[in-house]
């Protein structure tokens, strides 16, 4: 399993909310334009391959960071606080 | 020098443009709410100290992610291309 923090930049709002709800099904919505995912190989490239049927690649844009195990801890938060509920987590 | 993405979700116009400013002092913008930024320890601790001061901490976020040298590399980027030119490059 490897960490990714996810951004996206989307110029039109119907893609725009394709790409969040496609990305809310693998991981946190952290801040309005990023998810903090954590994937199987084969969960990255299907999702990779989703968002890829979803954007314009001439106008949208949508980035990939890896977090290694060191850098996922390393991590600041500064203001409001995110409930960081992953998708395989129960709320009750 | 460390890598970091930063990301920001500032719930007012005022305030996101003076973050937005303060982070292009630093960084490259990559993404509407994303730059990455190259920091010394000593201006990691005045751009947190500077956005600190300029962002609302119950309605606004700002997230600092670190990338180690390996993870640095470990990035993709679908869609359009970014001109990624640092505040040190120089532009001809």
């Amino acid at each position: 399993m490897e960490h990714y923090v996810v951004t996206y930049d989307i110029a039109d709002d119907k893609r725009r909310s394709k790409v969040f709800k496609t990305l809310k099904d693998y991981g946190t919505h952290v801040q309005e334009s990023v998810f903090e995912v954590v994937l199987m190989t084969e969960d990255y490239v299907e999702l990779r391959h989703k968002l890829l049927r979803r954007i314009h690649r001439d106008e949208d844009s949508v980035i990939f960071y890896r977090q290694c195990r060191a850098c996922e801890h390393d991590v600041e938060r500064l203001g409001r606080k995110v409930e960081l509920v992953g998708i395989g987590d129960i709320v009750l």
